[in-house]
């Protein structure tokens, strides 16, 4: 990148939400989103593979901070709790950034393209979180299930966030999420 | 369809799966497949819309049989028991097909868009699932944990069912995952 391009990558995710918004992402071009940037297509393609990934770009990193929470917590952490501290972590990563999350999720609701990619993303973080809970020392189905859960109480938390005009906190959303989760599994000793 | 095509969708079905394990799911074309089942393309489109939608044919049946066993049990049983006693209604439905379904896993395995239509699928049964909850009284974000926790729990019992040549029983393995599910979110319970 010249340096005569400062925050190229932001602008672009910025100017393709707004077209997305405005016109649809099936009525948008590369060069619409470049142009409004004041960027070029070719700048485009150095940031992003097609301007269905603009909208995608943060969610290795997500899967990262997700990983790499639950790796480096003490062996002692059961696995639901260390899977919990990685959602708080990520969560915490969205601070300041609700109006942009709530824009994004609008133009991924009216995709059925943009939605199934949402889907791979959630999927990938589920199994690239059930790896890191096998190195941890869990078992099987243990691993795959607690990161199908983890991942699940993320997606509903993020829902109702993102839901919301006037944001709540996404982290206590999160520990709410997963509050329901345990007292729903636990249904039964809840009972006689 | 006429008579002189006794289990026309099944004979493609059955075609269709062979030709995909044998050369790959994009190497085939609806012309082979309606060939080797001894019908016309025309047939085939009679039954289904395209070449990847032969392999998801039954995944409306078992979101009715999901949904339906839900909705019909006593509002007494608490949401996780009625899940469960959906999923080991349509797991019960797999009794007998594991051939199939273990030929069918490793064709989708191999190809990305087939795995996009699986997360499809699964979200799919989970938003009808959750839908279902709620018109039973149950709460929100509780229906949408309950039915994720729900589809998690058959997939992940799912995938160790067509794992092994030698299968067990699903609706076991399904009993086991919940039971795992329920231990590992209830960590904190089990400790000091």
């Amino acid at each position: 990148m010249g340096r005569w391009e400062p925050n190229a990558r932001g602008r672009l995710e910025q100017a393709a939400l707004e077209l997305y918004s405005d016109r649809g992402f099936e009525q948008t071009t590369v060069a619409e989103i470049a142009k409004r940037a004041g960027l070029t297509e070719r700048t485009f393609f150095r940031h992003f593979a097609d301007k269905r990934e603009v909208l995608f770009a943060g969610g290795g990193a997500l899967q990262e901070l997700f990983v790499g929470t639950v790796a480096d917590l003490p062996d002692s952490v059961v696995p639901i709790d260390a899977v919990a501290a990685a959602l708080e972590a990520v969560a915490a990563g969205f601070e300041g950034r609700h109006a942009y999350a709530r824009e994004r999720q609008a133009v991924i609701a009216a995709n059925a393209e943009l939605r199934e990619r949402e889907l791979i993303k959630l999927a990938s973080w589920s199994a690239a979180l059930t790896d890191t809970l096998r190195r941890r020392g869990v078992g099987d189905p243990a691993a795959s299930l607690i990161a199908e859960a983890g991942i699940a109480v993320f997606k509903v938390a993020f829902e109702r966030w993102v839901e919301e005009p006037d944001p709540r906190d996404l982290v206590q959303l999160i520990r709410e999420s997963l509050d329901e989760l345990k007292a729903a599994t636990a249904g039964k000793c809840g009972s006689a």
